[in-house]
C-alpha cells in the first residue's frame, strides 16, 4: 500500500520531527485563498493541490511572490488552468503559504531499496537536481556523525562554509534537518519522501516543498540461520559421477582425483567410475560422508538432497542447473530442495553453481578444468564464468587462493554466510566478491562489517542499469539507483568497491601483502622522469596525496643521490644508478618511516638496472617498514623474473602505473586505516 | 604589456562586436551617481570602479536592485567603504547601470596559452564557476559550428533547451554572443577576457560584467621549416662509437650491427670498433653518409654537427644529453648545435633523446638493448624511459612498430615535423604520441589535422597536475601547458586523447586493424552471463550505446541459438555451444551488417570452447564485414594461442573487458567515423 500524503499532511509530518516549514493554509476556492493569504501576510506562494500532479512547478502549478489580493486571485486562476491542462488531474484547490526569502537549496530524500531497505539521500536541491547529481546516500540507520559526513561529501559543501566572500550558511540547521528527516523515515510508515527544496539560510532552514509516500515496505522475513563453517572433509561423495568426458559428473570426478581423502563416486548404473568403486546412492557409501557434490539433473536433486540428509552429510554442493533461474517450475524445485536440506540441518551451496575450490585442502569440487594455486585470497562469485576466467588468469600471474566459491542461486548459503566462513580461514588475507545481487541486505551488511574489521573485503558490483532511474517518479528515486545504493551500503559496511574485477584483485593482493596504510602520506620513487610526470598525474586523478619532502629527508636524500635529482615528489632519482641507488633511497625512507605511509616504487627496463636485485630490495624495503610499498616494475619480459620474486613474498606488482594509483586511491577513499605491519607473508615458493 | 580596461571601456569593446550590455554611466561622485541613475531609470546596479579590484562582488563592491535616489546614495557609500577596505585599492567612482532581470548565467572567457595561443572558454557562469567546472574550450580560430558544439558540450545545455517544464532560452543569442566574443578576441589586442555573467533570457542575452586585459601576446616567431621525411639509409655513421659496454656509443653500435647497409663507427682513438673499421671523423668516412648517430659528450656536439653538415649528412640523431634540459649553459650549447645544423640544411633529432628505431629497415639507432618487432604503429615519445618500457612490453605482447622516435629536446625536429613523416610511411596504420609539451602549437595542430584525416593519431598528454607540471619542468627543461587546453586542441585536430599509455596502444592497435567505426550502433556477443552483465555496465560507463536488437535479426538469431538465450543486447548466447555457436551468430551478424557498426565478442575459458577455433572465426567475422570487431578473449594461459592467431591478423585482443569499452568509448567520443573496411592487415607470421 502506497499513498501520497497531501502537502499539508506532509508539512505536518515534518513539523512533528522539528523540521521548519512555511506558514500555510489549504484553500478550496478563490475566496478561501484570499482569506488564507491575508491571514498569513503578503507576499505568499500559491501552489496547486492535486493528487495526480507530482512536479507542480513543471506544469506551472506554483506562483511565487504573490503581493496582494488581486495577485492571489490571478494566481488561483493560473494554477487552476494549469491543473486543467494535465490529463486526469483532479483539482482540489490550492495551498497558500508564506513566501520565504531565497536561500541555498538542498534536497533531503528517502527511498526504500529492495535489498537494503530505507536509504537516505542528501543533495544540492532545486530544479537542477538531476543535472547536478550532487548527492550522497546512506542506508539507515544513521547517526549524527554520519549525517555530517553526508553533508561534507557534497560538491556544494564549500557553499555552506562560505565561498568567495559569500556568507557561511547555517550548517548546523542543515545537519539538524537531515537528522530529523532520518528519524522521521525510520519511525513513520513512509516508503519514500522528497523534501526539495530545503532552503538554507545564514540562520536556520525551512522545507518549502515536501512529497511523502506513506506505506509499509514489504520485508521478506528470512529464517534465522546457523553460522556456517567449511568442513575439512575426509570423505567426498560425487553424486552423478560419470566416466563420460562430456559430462559435468566426469569433470568433477577428474578434478577431485587429487584429493588425498576418500573419494566416492555415486552412480546406480556403474560398478566403478575412473577406477574407483561406485555406490548406488549416498546412503550406500560406508562410513561418514563429509561433503557431497551433486551433478545430476534438476528433477533428481530434491531426492538426492534427502538421501544426503538421511546420511548426515553436513554440506552439499549442488552444481546442477534448472532451478529458480529458469522460472516458476524451477523455483518450486529449488524450494523443495532447500526445504529438504533444512529438514536435516544440512547446508547447501547452489544450486546452479560452478562449485567450490579449497586449494589448501587439495579440493576442486567444480567442473572447471583448471585448479587454482594455494594463496591468500578468498573469492566469492555470483558468476561461474567469472570464476573460470579468473582462475585461468590467476595461474598465469601466480595469484593464489584460500577458497573460490561459486554462490549460484544462494538457495541456502548466501554471500552473508559464505563471507564470514571463508574469512575465518587463517589463510585468507583478503576477500573478493563478484556481486550481481545481494539477498537480505541488512544481514549481509552486518556480516560484512564484522569481517571487514579484520580482513579487507573488496567487491565488484555489476548490473548498474540506468533503466529504473529514468522511470522513477521522484527526484530522489531518480538519483538513488540500485548501483548508488549498493555503493553507499558497501561503504558503510567497510567494503571497498572496485570498478572492475582486475582492480578488485589488484587491491586484494595489495592489502593481503601490505595491509591498509596507516595514513595517506604518499611518496613516489622513480628512476625515469617520464613516469615521474605520469605518476604525478595519476596521483591527482585518483586522489593520492603526494607529500612535499621535508627538509631532513631531503638532506639525507641529497647525500645519496646525484646532484641533478629533482628534489621533489615524485622523486626522479635518475636512471643511471641501478638497484644500488634505489637501495640507498630505501634506506633513507626506512630511517624516516614515521614521516610517510605509502611508497610507490617505479622502475623501467634499463641496461644498468638488475630487475632481480631491485625486486629483492623492494622485498627488504617492505619488510623493514610497516608501510604500504607499491612496486611498479614496468615493461614486459625483462621484469618477469623480478615480478616472480615479489610474488613469492606475496607482493603484487603493478605493470601499469595508473593501476597502482587507482588501487591505492580506492583504498584511501574507503577511509580505512591500518595498524602497522602485517605478519610476513610468502608463498613458500622461495625466490 | 598587459593592462586591464575599466568597465566602461570593456563594455564599449563588447558593444563594438554586437554583444548586448546594460545601459550604463560612469559617476565620479555621489551626485553624478544619482544623476546617472535618473537618466538610466530605476532600478539600477551600482558597482565600484577601481583598477585594483578584480572580483567586485567578492569584496562587497556591487549593490543590485537599487530602487530610488536614497538607495543610490546609500549604495555609493557602501561601495566606497568596501573599496577602502581593500588594501592599496584606488577608488575611482562607480558605474551605474540598468538592473536587468535575472536569467541563466553563462561565462565567456579568453586566455592566451603559451603553446596554442588564444583559447576561448564557454561555461556555466555566476559565482560558482570554479565549483561547477562546467566549461568547454577551443583554440581559436573557431567558426559558428564550433561555437554551437561548445555550447552543446556543457552539462547545463539542457537548461538552454528548456528542462522539466522551464522555458527554453535563446540559444541563438548565446551562440551569437560567443561568436562575437571569439571575433573580438581574434581581432583586438586583448590577451585575456572574462564576460561573467552573460545573462541569457528566453529572448536575448546581455553581458553584465566584463573584465578585459589588453595587451599583445608574445608570439615566438618560428622559422619556416622544410617538410621532413625519413631517409632510407645505406650508410650510418656512429659518432662516439665505443667498445666499452658501459658506454652509450657501444650500445648504439651493438644495436646497429643488424643493419644490412654500411655501418661506420667514428672514433678518433680507435682503429676499429666491434670489428668494423673506425674513422677519425665523419668527414673521413668514404662515400656518402645518410644518417649520423651522435653519442659524444655535449660540449663536442656542435663541432660534430658541423662536420656532419660539411659532409652533407641529411639527418643527425643526437643522443647526447646536457643541453637545454640542464639550464642556460646547456641551452646555449643547444642553440649553437641547431644553428650549425640549420646552416648546412641538415635535420637534427634530439638532443637528449634515446634515438630512433625503424624496424622495417632493421635500424635500432638507440641504446635500448631491445629492438621492437615490425608492425603498423608509429610511436613518438618525449620520454626515453617510456620508450624502453613500451618496447619491452611490446615484445612480450607481439605489438609491432613502423617507427619509434624519441623526440628529445626538439631543438630542430619536433612533433610537428615527425608526426607527418612517420605517418607518411605506408606501413604506419596508427600514430601514438606521448607528449609532455608541444612547441609551436598552431603549426602542430595544422600538421596533426592533416595526418589525422588519413591515419588515426592517439596522444597521451602528461603533466596534467600541478605536481606533474613541476616534475615536467625539471624533466624536459620547459613548463608543460594546461591539460584542458591540450585536450581541447587535440580534439580540434582530430587527435584521440587516451588516459594512459596502455589505453593509447589499445586504441592504436584497434584502429590500425579495424579503422574508425562508421557509426555507433554496438552489439555484444557473450558466451557467459556474468560478463554480459558487466559488458552492459561498462558500455554505460564509457558511453557505448548498445542497440535494441531489431525483430528481423532476433528472428534469425532465434533460429541458431538455444531457446534459453536472453534475446537482448548484450547477447548471452549461453556457453555450451562452443565456437560453432559463435560462428552461427557471426553469420547472422554478417548477413545483417548494415544494421550495426561495432561488435564486441566475449569468450571465457570453457571445456567446450576451442580458443584457436573461435579466434579464426573472429578473423573471418572481421574480414567479412567492414565493421569494428572487438574481441575480448578473457582468461590467461588458455587463450594464449588464440590471442596469437588474432595478433597475426593484426587484431588486438582485450583481456580485460572494461578496457575494450573504454577504448571504443574514447574512439566514439572523438566523433570520427570511418568509411568502411580497411585493406586487410597481417603480420606475415602466419597462424
Amino acid at each position: 500500500m502506497r499513498e501520497r500524503l497531501d502537502e499539508a499532511a506532509g508539512y505536518a509530518l515534518l513539523e512533528k520531527y522539528g523540521i521548519g516549514v512555511p506558514a500555510h493554509r489549504l484553500a478550496r476556492d478563490r475566496a478561501e485563498a484570499v482569506a488564507a493569504a491575508r491571514a498569513i501576510g503578503y507576499p505568499v506562494v500559491v501552489k496547486v493541490v492535486s493528487p495526480e500532479i507530482v512536479h507542480k512547478s513543471d506544469v506551472g502549478g506554483v506562483v511565487t511572490g504573490v503581493a496582494d489580493r488581486i495577485g492571489v486571485m490571478a494566481a488561483y486562476e493560473q494554477v487552476r488552468t494549469a491543473a486543467a491542462a494535465v490529463p486526469d488531474a483532479r483539482f482540489e484547490g490550492v495551498i497558500v503559504e508564506e513566501h520565504l526569502p531565497p536561500g541555498r537549496e538542498f534536497l533531503i530524500g528517502g527511498t526504500t531499496d529492495s535489498a537494503f531497505g530505507k536509504v537516505l539521500t542528501v543533495g544540492t536541491g532545486g530544479t537542477l537536481v538531476e543535472l547536478l547529481r550532487d548527492v550522497s546516500f546512506r542506508v539507515l540507520p544513521i547517526d549524527e556523525a554520519g549525517v555530517r559526513a553526508m553533508v561534507r561529501e557534497l560538491r556544494s559543501y564549500p557553499l555552506v562554509k562560505g565561498y568567495r566572500g559569500s556568507l557561511p550558511l547555517d550548517e548546523e540547521a542543515l545537519v539538524r534537518a537531515v537528522l530529523a528527516a532520518a528519524r522521521l523515515f525510520e519511525h513513520e510508515a513512509v516508503v519514500e519522501f522528497d523534501i526539495n527544496p530545503l532552503v538554507l539560510y545564514a540562520d536556520g532552514a525551512a522545507a518549502v516543498d515536501a512529497r511523502v509516500i506513506a506505506g509499509t515496505p514489504e520485508v521478506t522475513q528470512m529464517p534465522e540461520k546457523v553460522q556456517f563453517s567449511f568442513p575439512d572433509p575426509r570423505t567426498i561423495a560425487v553424486v552423478g559421477a560419470s566416466a563420460d568426458p562430456t559430462k559435468v559428473g566426469y569433470a568433477v570426478m577428474r578434478n577431485l582425483l587429487g584429493f588425498d581423502g576418500r573419494l566416492c563416486p555415486v552412480n546406480p548404473h556403474r560398478e566403478q567410475v575412473l577406477g574407483l568403486p561406485a555406490y548406488p546412492s549416498v546412503g550406500a557409501v560406508p562410513g561418514e560422508v563429509d561433503l557431497a557434490v551433486v551433478a545430476v539433473r534438476a528433477s533428481l536433486v530434491p531426492g538426492v538432497v534427502r538421501d544426503c540428509g538421511e546420511k548426515g552429510v553436513p554440506l552439499a554442493v549442488v552444481i546442477s542447473a534448472g532451478f529458480g533461474e529458469t522460472g516458476d517450475v524451477g523455483q518450486r524445485l529449488e524450494d523443495e530442495t532447500s526445504a529438504a536440506a533444512r529438514k536435516y540441518g544440512m547446508r547447501l551451496l547452489g544450486p546452479n553453481c560452478l562449485g567450490l575450490m579449497l586449494p589448501h585442502l587439495g579440493i576442486n569440487a567444480t567442473f572447471d578444468p583448471i585448479s587454482p594455486q594455494k594463496g591468500h585470497l578468498g573469492f566469492l562469485s555470483q558468476s561461474g564464468a567469472v570464476i573460470t576466467t579468473v582462475v585461468d588468469w590467476s595461474v598465469m600471474t601466480g595469484t593464489g587462493f584460500s577458497a573460490v566459491v561459486s554462490v549460484g542461486n544462494q538457495a541456502d548459503l548466501s554471500f552473508t554466510d559464505l563471507l564470514p566462513a571463508v574469512a575465518a580461514d587463517p589463510a585468507t588475507r583478503a576477500m573478493i566478491l563478484y556481486v550481481e545481487e545481494v539477498k537480505e541486505g541488512r544481514r549481509f551488511l552486518e556480516a560484512a562489517r564484522q569481517v571487514a574489521d579484520t580482513v579487507p573485503v573488496i567487491a565488484v558490483k555489476s548490473g548498474a542499469s540506468a533503466k529504473g532511474r529514468a522511470a522513477a517518479s521522484s527526484h530522489t528515486g531518480s538519483l538513488a539507483g540500485s548501483f548508488e545504493v549498493y555503493s553507499a551500503a558497501f561503504r558503510q559496511a567497510g567494503i571497498l568497491q572496485a570498478g572492475s574485477i582486475e582492480e578488485a584483485f589488484q587491491i586484494g593482493e595489495l592489502l593481503a601483502s601490505e595491509g591498509y596504510p596507516q595514513g595517506e602520506r604518499a611518496y613516489v620513487v622513480s628512476g625515469a622522469g617520464g613516469f615521474a610526470v605520469l605518476a604525478s598525474d595519476y596521483a591527482e586523478r585518483h586522489g593520492v596525496a603526494l607529500q612535499t619532502i621535508p627538509d631532513d629527508i631531503l638532506r639525507d636524500l641529497d647525500a645519496v643521490l646525484p646532484p641533478i635529482w629533482n628534489r621533489s615528489n615524485p622523486m626522479d632519482i635518475v636512471g643511471d644508478g641501478g638497484a644500488g641507488r634505489y637501495a640507498r633511497v630505501f634506506d633513507v625512507m626506512i630511517e624516516h618511516q614515521d614521516a610517510w605511509d605509502i611508497a610507490f616504487v617505479v622502475t623501467v627496463p634499463s641496461a644498468v638496472l638488475n630487475p632481480i636485485e631491485i625486486a629483492h630490495e623492494i622485498v627488504r624495503f617492505s619488510g623493514k617498514t610497516g608501510k604500504m610499498v607499491v612496486p611498479c616494475l614496468l615493461g614486459g619480459e625483462t621484469m618477469r623474473g623480478a615480478v616472480r620474486v615479489l610474488k613469492n613474498h606475496c607482493i603484487p606488482n603493478f605493470p601499469e602505473i595508473e593501476d597502482a594509483f587507482r588501487a591505492v586511491g580506492t583504498v584511501l577513499r574507503s577511509g580505512r586505516r591500518g595498524r602497522g605491519a602485517l605478519p610476513a607473508c610468502d608463498t613458500g615458493a622461495g625466490d
